[in-house]
């Protein structure tokens, strides 16, 4: 058996979750929101499943989703895809794993930033890669060009970049994405961007690609997400987009991974991507309403709460808070004393963790985050 | 990038039926039935998709999906296996992926057997395994102690095993299984059974599973998938099966690669699989009339078919049918001439390839059976 798996947890998402859903527990641990996503994507999922084709659309997606989110990037990012350059895969995760399976040869260096969801270090190892960690900081969870320098090698082949990022809830600055597009040309460096949360941005914000700076255009593997953009987890439906000397290789992977994705998905995540811009904002303000509620509640409650300004996430700082346990600590006291499962934000370290911070998701209905609120009024 | 994907090209089922759609072939090349799907199975997807969550399933599968793997193997091939032990993936390709990116240990040899499904050479390869192949040859295809005794080492780890075996058509022989047991237990190595193909066989015959025979228990890796039982090829819904001290293993590599796998699809496939067993010997005898159709009317037009025993697949022997081709000029000239879309069957070797068969899918209508034996009255 492979050493690197034989050793492996199960990811903290699932052990969280597995952990509410045992004990009764109030789940904001995984994100994932608790509505039942968009009825009219729903109904054209229906449509399809039960008027059209069931057997195996095309290997790299069907053309109307391939053709859908090359549009909406039009739209909403103002990128200049072609359909050609977008591979559909069965969800952001399969994504990730192709990307990182068809670029890394083995003593690649790979460089990543921690706080780093938890698929990329082992998928990177796997592949054969050597991760480079870059680690951020609360509160400002800042990229600089130093932090950037001492990863630099002659082996630098990757740059692994998550934006909007979870668990921080926050947006890697213009500043700093120019840092991180120099660090590429110039180390001849590709970027695999795992935007999966580039729709869920607050206050006015809008999500900025990688892919759009000077010289990214043909270096970067832009990754994205139905489940996430559509309220609905469990599809895994999702993308990569890249320039075709990249995608064409994402695709060799891709075909050996999974082959292909449920078409009635497909159909129904092409569809929701052409709905009017006015629908996704609906969405955002949303989550927005959502994130306030769960801060105003916990700040009432005596918690310190750090900015967020995209993803589901918000985070709970622990020494501001008065709180003097560490994050696994807090989040086991919230676990079996108040009946809120959380995410210890040490969990998205592999080396000199943060351990002050832990992670609340707000993408549930005002009665699920009123009810956490209520059961987190006793606090340790 | 990695120069194993790069160097690759585009599997040879998507490429064939890529040149049927451009040219309106008949596409008997990659495996796939035309009809539609069993209603009742259709219908409790859609179900399940506007009535219940759409979000992350537990990762290793929902307990419903598991349960009725379980419960299935136990009816129809008498195995004794807990819904703990079974891991649902995204499709039999991801199975195949997350058990050899998960048991791989580079510089593994792993023997394998030619013809072989094309994701299994670069799924071992990039995994860092060593292959050894042993050839099979028509018109028996079968496997022999001289051929495995040729192909071990000390480094043997993993034999991967496709019964039914895909393209030929043919089960594994219990003698045969019983050499390849034989051969796991005396050097230690875990069996991956690629059984996609169990429940398609034909003349009253009974799929027999590598796991069943002694000592392979606790070594065999059973991958199986409902796209192939309910004609569903498109839904991507498998699972493997294999002891804990395997399968806890097995869940590590599948978290990375897709984590989940559609609630919905997967709640439909649990349905399914609690049928009565009358209604899979309605489907194989449904799948055993389009053989017998496809036979006859191959043999009316001069050809020699080869017995096929299972699968959706039967094999024109070219040289004794008094073609002067090789398969791949003859498939070549069935689409440019007849407009019939096939598989050459040397696309299955990686190396010393039988040139001389080429591979025809009977899962189709009877019209679309009728319509392709008509254009295949011209011969070369
Ligand atoms: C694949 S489960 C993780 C979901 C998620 O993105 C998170 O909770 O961070
Ligand atoms: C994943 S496409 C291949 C389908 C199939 O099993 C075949 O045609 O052999």
């Amino acid at each position: 058996m492979n050493p690197l798996f034989a050793g492996l947890g199960t990811t903290i998402f699932e052990t969280m979750s597995a952990r509410a859903r045992a004990s009764g527990a109030i789940n904001l641990g995984q994100g994932f929101p608790d509505g039942r996503g968009p009825e009219d994507v729903l109904a054209e999922a229906a449509r399809a499943l039960l008027e059209d084709s069931n057997q195996y659309p095309p290997m790299a997606g069907m053309p109307a989703l391939r053709e859908a989110v090359a549009a909406h990037y039009r739209v909403h990012q103002g990128l200049d895809l072609d359909a050609r350059e977008v591979i559909v895969t069965s969800g952001a995760t399969e994504a990730l794993a192709a990307a990182i399976f068809a670029l890394v040869t083995p003593g690649d260096e790979v460089v990543m930033f921690q706080p780093l969801y938890d698929a990329y270090l082992p998928l990177v190892q796997r592949a054969g890669g050597v991760a480079r960690l870059v680690r951020l900081e609360p509160p400002e969870w800042r990229v600089t060009a130093q932090a950037l320098a001492a990863v630099a090698s002659e082996r630098t082949r990757l740059v692994i970049l998550n934006s909007p990022l979870n668990p921080t809830g926050t947006m890697i600055g213009t500043d700093e994405l120019a840092l991180i597009a120099d660090f590429c040309t110039s180390h001849d460096a590709i970027a695999i961007c795992d935007e999966v949360w580039e729709h869920v941005v607050f206050d006015g914000a809008r999500h900025q690609s990688l892919m759009a700076l000077p010289g990214m255009r043909e270096r970067t593997v832009k990754i994205g997400s139905a489940g996430k953009i559509f309220s609905l987890t469990g599809w895994k439906v999702g993308w990569m987009c890249a320039t075709p000397a990249i995608s064409s290789v994402l695709a060799k992977a891709h075909q050996f991974l999974t082959f292909t994705t449920p078409p009635n998905l497909q159909a129904a995540a092409a569809y929701g991507l052409g709905k009017d811009v006015a629908s996704f904002d609906t969405m955002r303000a949303g989550y927005q309403r959502s994130r306030d509620r769960l801060a105003a509640g916990l700040r009432g409650l005596g918690y310190t709460v750090l900015p967020s300004a995209a993803t589901y996430f918000l985070n709970i700082d622990l020494a501001a808070s008065g709180i003097a346990m560490d994050d696994v600590a807090f989040a086991q006291w919230l676990l079996d004393e108040a009946g809120v499962a959380t995410i210890p934000v040490s969990a998205f370290y592999a080396q000199d963790a943060v351990t002050s911070v832990v992670r609340l998701c707000f993408a549930k209905q005002d009665a699920t985050l009123d009810a956490a609120l209520e059961r987190m009024a006793t606090r340790p």
